[in-house]
């Protein structure tokens, strides 16, 4: 068989060889050359809408893909005949660098770095940041020790920050559709949630996009919050009504949001977000950097070869 | 005998009783009345100059101090007759929370939390900060994972700290006074700096302040890292040569330096450092905030009884 590996990427092909596969770099950015339309299986990374909607146009031959992106929604949406390939994702290979980001901006929150950078640019001493300062007081986000963190979509990305969370001293508990212990962690399901949110400090986001997760915080469950509590989202920007963040940020319902996606990105010069109080903007940097890609693939190319059933399948 | 405490803080003060003690609160910004002025112990906690001056002069009956900071130079430039009163220090109250905070501004630096601040501020996207990123490129500090951490005065706080950075994916060496293995960290003496320095992409300065430490990180020791390599300061300002630092962060020596101290505090309107490309500045807030002080003072209250050594003694 023929498979297409993306030069996007630095990639350790000799790790893909042995498979009895023929192994062709292609560029994501231009059309598949004539000569490899006849491929049967395709790497995807940054590829151009159009150079996919030209791959599900001409590769006859295609029968798997293997995005590494964790949501391929670019695959999804060039038009592939999904009822004769299989389309597999990057799910797994962003989890150490998502986590570490949210880790980071749950830190950027408590410790307020966004604000001391205000005064840093203006030449002046945020001295009610620091000095003597009460210890884990009541009704503030001020550390992540004895905060209570809540995690909304517990997978991969969850599983990986949390340990990080709990060794800082938090206290955290996840929701997801269903609802179960994970990696020592008590993840309860949706319906929780009003029961749930109002005895939460931070908040983390790691939902997929989706229709079932459009809006999912919305003006009502963000009502739910405590006034000092953070939003962090590092899931997909759809998953936030973020007319209703703005809102509640706006009337200090809520302490603060950290955002990694938006439902548009870039986010637009006329978006509210921008100046709202309390909100770091962060440009989609969580991931981006798939780690350990090769064993992924090489794992789903034995896997398709002997004709077992592939690893993270859409 | 009568020991003072302060009411600077909230202590737990029940949990200091049965120790044949008279405890008594007193402001650490007034000077001690006089009825109090037969103390045998005094608990510190930001006390004024004037405030440590006074009682210097005045507790004639004072044989125990015990600092609830880390460092307490308040304590011991106040004048009190140290060959016969015992103070004893706040060593370990502090070590979560300036643990935490350092990990927060290894963050900041490494994700570029403070460029993604400037640009929010102008309502501009910074889109080279996001999207697609190559994976721990060579000869940049972009994440903790695989980073080689250097932490520079290896005690309580940085053995609180090497468990998150390990977590992350670091991996930590550090560097004493002595060497040795502390807490599975290969501990280096600092005439190994020179060796360490060329191969370190972040420097976690956690010295405490003294003449032996002044000016520690100087031109020739800056010349040593790489350019990407980025300083943090927890520790005190003066061990760090400020007028050398803002040269190696002009010239581009170095990839940045994230200070919670400095020489001067506040840092005054006319330091370079404001201004200097990536820094960032943190007024001081890694810790001021003791916690668990009162099993401190419970230990050394009933070891001072008992006529045996105390803990934390400077």
């Amino acid at each position: 068989m023929k498979l297409l590996y993306p030069t996007s990427l630095k990639l350790d092909v000799d790790s893909l060889q042995g498979f009895s596969v023929e192994l062709f770099p292609y560029d994501v950015k231009t059309p598949i050359p004539e000569e490899h339309t006849d491929a049967e299986g395709l790497i995807t990374w940054t590829n151009t809408a159009d150079n996919l909607k030209d791959a599900a146009a001409r590769l006859k031959n295609l029968k798997w893909i293997q995005s590494l992106a964790a949501g391929p929604n670019d695959v999804l949406n060039a038009g592939f005949d999904t009822s004769k390939i299989i389309v597999t994702t990057g799910s797994g290979l962003h989890d150490h660098t998502v986590a570490e980001h949210a880790l980071g901006l749950l830190l950027n929150a408590a410790r307020r770095f966004y604000e001391m950078r205000d005064y840093q640019l203006q030449g002046k001493w945020p001295g009610h940041l620091g000095g003597p300062q009460p210890d884990r007081p009541a009704g503030a986000f001020t550390t992540l020790r004895d905060a209570r963190v809540l995690v909304w979509g517990f997978g991969n990305i969850a599983k990986a920050l949390t340990p990080h969370l709990r060794g800082l001293g938090a206290h955290v508990k996840g929701v997801a559709r269903h609802q179960g212990v994970r990696d020592g962690v008590e993840v309860y399901a949706e319906d929780k949630l009003p029961d749930l949110l109002p005895e939460t400090d931070a908040l983390v986001m790691i939902l997929p996009g989706s229709d079932a997760t459009n809006n999912a915080l919305n003006a009502d469950r963000l009502r739910l919050l405590p006034k000092h509590a953070w939003v962090v989202n590092v899931g997909r920007g759809t998953a936030v009504d973020e007319d209703a963040l703005v809102d509640a940020l706006e009337h200090g319902d809520i302490g603060g949001a950290a955002l990694d996606v938006f439902v548009t990105e870039p986010l637009p010069e006329s978006s509210r977000l921008w100046k709202a109080p309390n909100v770091v903007v962060s440009p989609h940097a969580a991931g981006g950097r798939p780690q350990a890609a090769e064993e992924l693939i090489a794992y789903n190319l034995r896997r398709y070869r002997a004709g077992q059933s592939l690893k993270n399948v859409i």
